[in-house]
């Protein structure tokens, strides 16, 4: 595997306010977040070449953002990979930037999850028939949670007040955050005594449902230059998918993921890192419920196996901590429309390495890193892709 | 616009037979393609560094094919671009190939369109609501046949002979294509008295609703000769889509379809083809319906405007013809599983350029084309992939 180290750049990004989005269209949220990238990047619309959609159900075709965006016939791919369709959109405009085909792309995810567009996860009807039983993604990740607890001896107290934590950590991280979905505290209390979803999940373990948009402008990085001064630098792309559909496979450990070690492991190799933990400023990672984020600290290699509960505890992960995560809220705090998340996460990176994050502002990160994961245990689909400040 | 001219080869192809499959499952058909093309490039299946899928509505993200085929957690990404999804697919792979991130690939489309899996268009949901009305597929085109016929003067009988004769011979050309969906002549006859489905368009103007998979084993272009000496480059990837979802665009002539012109554009200028009838050998193009076909003549530039009709009659397009189309049977004849049709197209290609066509086979084909088209007049999806020889 080679890499395409230092060949892309990010020269401007959107992302719109995130929430129940009763008023907007999906036309709307992809006007809104396009025109805050091409604004940020200083570019014409119309220069535009080539452009990469993610969305999970929201649209279909690369039509459902050339009609909104009146793009003048020029190629429009989407992506669909489960949450990270708009990270693996990403992905691929950086090929296509990368061996020179485009100078100038446009990238965006959306999905509406409120009022249309979303009616739950798709018939399987690609799945064998024994794989076609029923299941819910906060029973799904709640099992991870219970098998963790158990692994590593936390007792049922001691695993849902470590959840409870990570919690706490990114509604503090999203009351800084103005386009984030939630934008207040929570205490550890109102976490550990919310309602049940699926035990140990409780109501405050899970992200919520939640509309919205996020874009990136890509172009070679020796033409970044002529935009922008602080353009940010695409450094790793990481994509790992399992093939264990129906969540059943026997060899497979639900309390350490190998389709986010996977990823993570591409993109480390690609920029020449050996220890995450020191050399990543901070992270953005896959937060749909708590669990997700404990078990993704330790498959990312930042905390040793069935250590990560310590450094939660030790507070190594919260915006002052050793490697700051989910700095702007996470997908708990921030929210979760599918097809968005993944753009939305590189937002906050791309605004970090800038210095522009406000009252998030990290001191001076040099490298960040976005994380995203869909589908279930086995069969996850999972994205990392690492940017950084220019060289 | 750049290009990827000889930096990609395709070393080995596969194809299920097409038709309805109801003893196969999805799984089936991809698992079959795949060890088609696996065995037919002399790969091992663990060497496959990455994988890209186009499927229109038969399965979700990359574990669609990651499950049947088990991958081991390496990269997947699910391209869905309507009609051209599997052509874009290969798009992307071969970006992703140029630009140095792997140098073996998988490529796999297929669709069930029969027992499973499809259930209509999807629910227009992103659409806005002032576009949101019904249409069908054959009625959509017959439109573009009516303006067709008025703007060029055929009387209602010259049109549809004219519509008829192009599918009587993608039904001979399918005569000759064991694995196509009918391996059956028509006669002008029975098109021509054939049930209307929408007029002008009767039974036999119609593609079939039809099962199957297609798959490509991708490499760069100087690792190509260790697999084989026959290997096929890819020498040009043109993509175009419509802004004008919902139908209702003013500005645009439903008998010259911009997005084919521009998809054909993009890849006739990336190998320096300046005059597509006399360089291109041959060419599959869509023939959802024999208008389609009918109107890709012009809009790719193997006929002037209002002149196909004269062509057709000339036999131009025939297999003994000057540009044969549809050498396999096209859509018409070999079927149209949605997303497998564009790889499909690249099949015949491929094996054309190979002389392995059988009693198809032209004489000495040096350059290939497939066209692949979704959606509706004013929001296609267009494809043009250009195949050639090893130089």
């Amino acid at each position: 595997m080679g890499n395409i180290k230092d060949k892309v750049a990010i020269i401007g990004m959107g992302c719109t306010k995130f929430g129940e989005l009763w008023d907007k269209s999906c036309g709307d949220m992809i006007v809104e977040a396009s025109y805050e990238a091409y604004e940020d990047a200083g570019v014409d619309p119309k220069d535009i070449q080539a452009a990469w959609v993610g969305t999970f159900l929201s649209g279909g075709a690369g039509t459902c953002i050339a009609n909104p965006l009146n793009l003048d016939f020029i190629p429009v791919t989407r992506v669909e990979n489960a949450c990270a369709s708009s990270a693996d959109a990403l992905r691929n405009a950086c090929f296509a930037i990368a061996c020179g085909m485009y100078d100038l792309a446009l990238v965006l995810g959306f999905e509406k999850t409120k009022d249309c567009g979303f009616t739950g996860l798709p018939e399987p009807s690609y799945l064998h028939p024994i794989f076609d039983a029923g299941f819910t993604a906060p029973g799904c990740f709640a099992l991870a949670a219970t098998r963790y607890f158990l692994k590593y001896g936390l007792s049922p107290e001691e695993g849902k007040a470590t959840l409870a934590k990570i919690a706490v950590k990114n509604h503090h991280n999203g009351s800084f955050s103005p386009k984030a979905h939630f934008q207040r505290e929570v205490t550890l209390e109102q976490v550990m005594n919310a309602p049940v979803i699926a035990w140990p999940l409780g109501l405050f373990d899970c992200c919520p449902t939640t509309d919205g948009a996020a874009a990136a402008i890509l172009t070679r990085a020796d033409l970044a230059k002529n935009y922008r001064d602080d353009y940010v630098q695409v450094k790793g792309l990481g994509l790992s998918v399992g093939p264990a559909l129906g969540n059943v496979r026997t060899d497979y450990d639900y309390t350490h993921w190998p389709e986010t070690e996977f990823a993570g492991k591409q993109a480390y190799e690609q920029v020449g890192i050996s220890d995450p933990r020191r050399e990543i400023s901070l992270a953005n990672v896959h937060d749909c419920f708590t669990i997700t984020e404990l078990v993704n600290y330790e498959s990312l290699g930042f905390s040793p196996s069935g250590q990560a509960k310590d450094d939660v505890d030790a507070g190594t992960f919260a915006l002052g901590g050793e490697l700051p995560v989910n700095t702007d809220g996470g997908l708990k705090s921030f929210g979760h429309p599918i097809g968005a998340s993944g753009l939305r996460m590189m937002y906050e990176v791309y605004k970090q390495l800038q210095g522009k994050a406000g009252p998030r502002q990290l001191k001076d990160p040099k490298l960040g890193l976005a994380h995203t994961l869909g589908g279930t245990p086995g069969a996850f689909t999972c994205s990392v892709v690492i940017l950084g400040q220019r060289d």
